[in-house]
């Protein structure tokens, strides 16, 4: 199915970046207390010190979902939008909390929010971001009927919290000794999958559709969140630092067991890495003879392919639906890009 | 107005206490993930390890507040139920967090959620009371028009963002060298007063009260939040730890900056105050020192005139109403209790 090669950005986040990044500025501007500062920092909207920067740094792939779902099924791109803010509101959230929980330094090629604010009022950006997320989804009232908008926060809060059981999950992870490769794909499932699978649920609801059609849109959203999540596993071994703007071998040296490393723990040759990964901190000659194991295991092309079967079922999860043909290309776009990312 | 003498149990905590835990439990029951266990174990509703113990630890003011306003206006307690759980968790949220930022060892007498889970998992931990507490709002679904459960989680929403936003200056405070008594009370207004201003704001709301009944209700909230707050930090400095479940000269030793430290930070006494909060670590003698300092500007008699001050303005916002005469009682008891309570 996939040819391979890099898509620098696929046309479904070039789409709706414009109009997502003006919104998100507009919703975090007019806010004084220096709370919104490490806000607008953390999206990119401002340097450290409050001056005003233009490097929106996120993808925007959950609201360009959103966007996209709802667009697909007649609806009108504008009235989604305070929706499609929210979602990325709430993976901000979890991105600013969970780089404190894992001990990132760095998010985006930049500091991240704990490291320049401290952790207590790291902790207070990614709540006010949820709140954000929150009030955001209350400005649908007016556009679309009450009872629908009650329906899509339910969408989002149980999405939001399925995210964070994930998370948990994937923290304890680094203590646990046996994980196993169907252990490591339910905690993606929900840390990752739940809020790709709300995204495309939301634009889908909000456009009217019936409850199959949600249902499939949701289906999609998820096995594209367990593609975009292995993708991120393998660029954390594999990836170029200069893109990706994260270090690389962190993972391997903080012991997170990605998919690759829960790989090669389940296979014959997990037996070598084990001793290895018990050691209280790992030098660069471990991490060479992790590298040369993960080679050996023929780890990468496996977890590769992990990745295409969920794109594929994806794909089919929408194949019936006679969506308009612009819409099945950026789908099909979409899924090469999530395979083939470099960042 | 007060007699001084401390109240155990006001009524109004009474009243709905049964209630409001019966729901609290039922919701955080039929969670397996061990993140509830978490969550079960910071209400009081399991120990450490899981079992079931009956010591359902908070004082559920939030929820009382809501289900009587509710009440007081002629609403059916258990329709507001939801609402009144999700007020409460909003708090609990806080409270988990909170102890993380402000390095706090203990909770109700025991060890706080960080200090037996990490502080990765107890970040979790808090996420997820904040999602539970959204879900429960969305149980009011079928009890009251969907256009005014958006108006409720509207009021919440906000209200926990400048919960959040006081969060945010209080911990600023800690590092900011000079804070005026303004400064202190615009903060708990925020940090303690949002949060029981929209408990009695979404009771009168869920109850149809009219705008000018719900901004009376709020408004009182907001007092009444403002005791609250300047009571805690009296019983931070000068309560009794086997009342109050946290050790008390940790807010001196911490060189939090609560109301009576204001104060003396504010009064001519303060220039001897500053350089002992200067040093690097206060030692026995340091605390003893700030202890008679505080004695010998009246810090403490001083800042319970203005907890006075505010319970007497939070009583006037309703005086007006024409409430039936037990809800007026209860209020006034309320107000005792806020002023003299001991834990």
């Amino acid at each position: 199915m996939m040819t391979g090669q890099a898509l620098a950005a696929p046309r479904i986040l070039g789409r709706y970046r414009g109009a997502i990044e003006r919104e998100l500025r507009e919703l975090v501007a007019d806010h004084k207390l220096p709370l919104y500062q490490m806000i607008r920092y953390h999206l990119g909207f401002e340097d450290r010190d409050g001056g005003n920067i233009d490097h929106y740094a996120g993808k925007a792939l959950r609201p360009s979902l959103l966007l996209f779902a709802h667009e697909a099924l007649g609806g009108e791109l504008r009235e989604a939008l305070p929706a499609a803010v929210a979602v990325e509101l709430t993976h901000s959230f979890s991105l600013v909390h969970d780089d404190i929980q894992d001990r990132d330094l760095e998010r985006h090629g930049h500091p991240a929010v704990w490291q320049l604010f401290g952790v207590g009022q790291a902790i207070n950006a990614g709540d006010a971001l949820r709140e954000l997320a929150a009030l955001s989804m209350l400005e649908l009232q007016g556009r679309f009927p009450p009872e629908v908008i009650l329906g899509a926060l339910q969408l989002l809060d149980r999405a939001t919290l399925e995210m964070i059981e994930g998370q948990y999950l994937d923290l304890g992870f680094e203590a646990q000794s046996k994980v196993t490769i169907q252990d490591y794909l339910e905690m993606i499932e929900r840390k990752t999958g739940a809020l790709l699978g709300a995204a495309l649920e939301i634009g889908a609801k909000l456009a009217g559709g019936d409850q199959q059609v949600i249902q499939s849109f949701k289906n999609c959203g998820r096995r594209f969140g367990l593609c975009f999540q292995i993708r991120d596993d393998i660029l954390g071994i594999w990836g170029d630092r200069s893109r990706t703007g994260k270090s690389t071998t962190t993972d391997i040296l903080r012991r997170k067991k990605s998919l690759p490393i829960v790989y090669l723990l389940n296979s014959p040759q997990g037996a070598e890495l084990r001793p290895i990964y018990q050691k209280a901190a790992l030098d660069k000659g471990d991490l060479r003879s992790v590298m040369e194991m993960l080679d050996e295991a023929g780890a990468r092309e496996w977890s590769e392919g992990i990745a295409e079967e969920h794109c594929r079922q994806a794909l089919a999860e929408l194949k019936g639906m006679e969506l308009p043909r612009w819409a099945g290309e950026l789908l099909e776009e979409l899924a090469q890009f999530l395979l083939t990312r470099e960042r």
